[in-house]
Order: structure tokens, then sequence, then C-alpha cells
């Protein structure tokens, strides 16, 4: 894609997030690390970077609900998903053995998803931090050879240190779907992809009423998410993705009709659909 | 409830488990405490244990995919539903001052939801534990004075420690659904709900078709949540909740008809419904 663009992730270099933007944008972006979800979302809204990248949902852990809501609270648009296999690897530095490791540093997800693996190794501590690729760059930086980190192979490739486990995952299907953001939105060409969220009262035939707006039209749903609304007893909000763009008359008349059935709508945008990573996975 | 029955959760005494089953089968049943959620189920299918109360959907992480996956591998039955409120305190020896804590331990999701009063305390190290209340049993047992947990207040008092901060958790609307599970189906009396999931292949319209059979007949969905079949591209895996009970003619038509729609139905039981946490806690 065009060169130069500023693209907003959250974590250090070396992040699945970062990986998923270069898969994106392309090669020649410049990546802009960022602290938190909510400052990804802010540089791209105040025009610091021209887009931003955030993972949304997890084949484990489920939907992202933080990033749903960050982008209910921001005026910005999905432009683009990419699925990514998450391959964690357990990471030290050169020439340290797996004997010698005393603790070992990660995101409390990543830590989660390794769980078991970690169980295997004995009498060894394990640390929460704020990110899988920070992990990697602190051990480094700080010379703690009785240390690893759980982070991705990029990041051990980044930070020059070595892999001692790969895989190191309980389960071997995890992949997160990331998606890019934008101030504008896009027009997809080719297969793409819609997501939304709306809400309405709690009441029988609410969502078959909702629901009908696509069947009717043979538009395809790739995602359904109830979530109680937080707040607000009996009141639902539902996220739901579906094969189709704005740009296509059916699927516009679908959503104008689906209006008319929630209390609130909001389209996140349309954008060209990914193959799925567990397709390859499996495959 | 009955007196003297055996209950398996998961963690240490004065697990957030451990509440939601007091509240499920009241204070006269003996708790029987497991490692992990897969022996919780073990033990309930093989007959060490009457019941199991284990966590199945959070509403800052959402649900618990991985009781889920046991659910449809165990020959269970959901028995009971308790909503709790999540009330993270940090905890430490009795005496001790919040400037003398130099690193917290807890379950990475529990650190997870304390990002950022974490953040707030300075030059503390954040370790990850396999639970809550294990965590304050380990500073305590090891005489841990720099240390703090992250754990319910239950555990603070059962293992005599001390309440440096309550409300630690960064959201106030933090609440658990725990599910009771039993060798047997229940009738339950009184306002009902009933748990399955079903399966089939995604095509336009599929999703519609299966409401249907709960929309015609007024049947109010409480819960729907997409997933993708691992492994099997394309195929999607809904959990569904709805109000009812399989006693009544209605609901048994409505999963009668969902049968004939969908390729795979597992129904997890009825059971007595719960009044929701966040009620209580925003009221």
């Amino acid at each position: 894609m065009a060169k130069g663009l500023r693209i907003a992730f959250q974590g250090e270099r070396g992040a699945y997030s970062e990986e998923a933007a270069l898969a994106l944008f392309g090669e020649e972006i410049e990546l802009v690390p960022q602290r938190t979800f909510d400052a990804v979302f802010a540089a791209v809204q105040e025009g610091h970077c021209d887009h931003g990248v955030v993972p949304i949902e997890n084949s484990l852990a489920g939907s992202i609900h933080r990033n749903y809501d960050l982008l209910l609270q921001y005026d910005l648009y999905i432009v683009g998903e990419h699925n990514l296999r998450i391959s964690h690897c357990l990471i030290a530095h050169p020439g340290v053995g797996l004997g010698e490791i005393r603790r070992v540093y990660s995101h409390p997800q990543a830590l989660a998803q390794c769980e078991h693996s970690l169980r295997e190794l004995e009498g060894v501590q394990v640390v929460a931090t704020i990110d899988t690729a920070g992990s990697v760059k602190m051990i480094k930086e700080q010379g703690l050879r009785d240390a690893a980190a759980i982070a991705s192979e990029r990041a051990a490739r980044l930070y020059g240190m070595e892999i001692l486990r790969r895989d190191f995952e309980d389960e071997r299907t995890n992949y997160t779907r990331f998606i890019a953001l934008g101030r504008k939105p896009v027009t997809p060409e080719g297969e793409a992809k819609t997501s939304l969220a709306f809400a309405g009262r709690n009441e029988p035939g609410l969502l078959f009423r909702c629901l009908s707006a696509f069947a009717l039209r043979n538009i395809d749903l790739t995602k359904i998410e109830s979530r109680p609304l937080k707040g607000v007893p009996w009141e639902y909000i539902f996220y739901l993705d579906f094969a189709g763009s704005l740009s296509e008359e059916r699927c516009r008349r679908a959503v104008e009709q689906l209006k008319e059935m929630a209390n609130f709508v909001r389209v996140f945008g349309s954008y060209p659909r990914a193959p799925a990573a567990w397709v390859e996975a499996e495959s």
C-alpha cells in the first residue's frame, strides 16, 4: 500500500499487532507504538497517525470488548481486517538453556494461553507484564540471563534473542482477528464484510425481527454476539458482521430496515474480507 | 439446600467460585477445591462430587469458551446459575502499609481487570499465579510482608489477612455468571432459563431460521453468540440461552424445531433463573 503511512498499534516493536499492521498496510509503513488501545484510537482520530490496528477477537478468548467499547466511543471506521495465527515462542538470551530459566515474563493473556506448557517448567516464577514483545526487550536490556519471555518469533528476531521453544501455546488453533481503523470509510472491491453494533430493549422476537433484515435479502452473517448493556438492565447490545458492502443496494436496504427495528444502530464500516487464519492453520 | 452436598469448584478456598457455590447450595455444603475446570467436570461426572460450580461468562471478558467446550465434552447438565459481582481487594499481612508493597500476585484475569489501579502503584512488580485466593494463601504461608494479592474480601477474611484497598478493579460493572453442574437435569419451578448449543453450515438465513423456532413462540432470548467451529472452516457453533423451561410444551416444541434446522443441537438443561448482578450493582 501507500508509502510512509503512519500506523498506530498497541505495544512495543515486535508485538503481534505490528505483524498485523505490516500484513494490512505493507512493509513501507512507519510503525507508531502506543501504550494503550485508547491511545491508538486517539492517535488516529486526532490525525497523528493515518491508521490504527487493534485486535478485535481471539479464537480462544473471544471478543475483545474493550475495543468494541472504543469503536462506539470514537468516530472512526473499520477499513480492513487481518486474521493472524498466534504462535507463541519462549525467548531468552542466546546461549541460555531451558534449565537456567527461573522467571518467565509476558502479557497475562499470553501467559494464560501457555498455562499447561508453563506448568511443565519446574521451579519457574511467572511474571505478568504489559505486553509480549516488551518483555523480550526488557530481559534483553536488563541482561536477565535467568529469564525468558513469551512473544512472537518476530520479537525474538527484532531484539536479537534466541527461541528456546516454538508453538509454546496450549492450543494450536489460536488466532486473533485484527481490524484497521481510519478516519474515513472505504469502498471495498471484491469480497467485502461490514461490521455494526445495534441495541434494543429485550423482548421476544427483537433479534429475530432485526435479523430478518439480512435473511430476507440472503445476506450471510459471519458474527453475532449479544452483550448486556452496562447499567441498563435487560437491554442488550449486539455485535454483528455480515458478508457484503454498503456500496451494494441490498446491504444498504438491510441496514435501513435494521434502523427501523432497533433503538440504536452504529455502522463501523465496510472493508475487504480477509481469508480465515484457521483455514491455513488446519490445511 | 440439602446438607452435606459435596460441591467441586476450581481454585483454593476463598475463590470467587466458592462464593458462588455457597450462594447456590447454601452454607452447609462440603466444598471440594479442584486444580482445573476439567477436574471440576470430572469430579461430578465420576461421582466424587454431587455438583460442580464454574464461571461461564464475565461482563468485561465475555464468554469463558473453555467451560463451553467442557460442557460439550462431558455428559452433565446445568442445574442452576448465579451472578456474582466481582469486587477485587488488594490484600496484605496485617500492619503492612501500601508503601511497603513491592510485588502483587494474582490470576492473570484479575491482574488484567486491575490494570489501571496497578499502574498507580509505583515500583511494584506484578506476578501472575494460578488463582486469586491461592495468592493470598501463598503470601500468608511464606510470610511475604512486602507482597500483596488481589482476591475477594472472603479470601482476606479466610486467611486472616488485611484489606489495603477495596474496589481495586478498574470497572465497577464487573460481574461473573456461574453455573451449577449436575449429573441429572432438574425441573425448575418459577422463572426458568434454558441453555443450549447448536451448529450448522453457515449459509444465508441459517441463524434466522433457527431463531424463528423461538420468535414464533414468543420465547425471549437472553444470550446468543456465534463462534467459528475449530478446524471446520465456515461452520459455526452458537451458544443460546432462552427464558423458559423444557417442562413447558412451547419450549420443547421450539427445541424440536431447532433440531430440524441445525446439524447439531445439545441442550445443557433448564434451571431457575437468577437475578442479574448488575441490577443490584447499579441500583
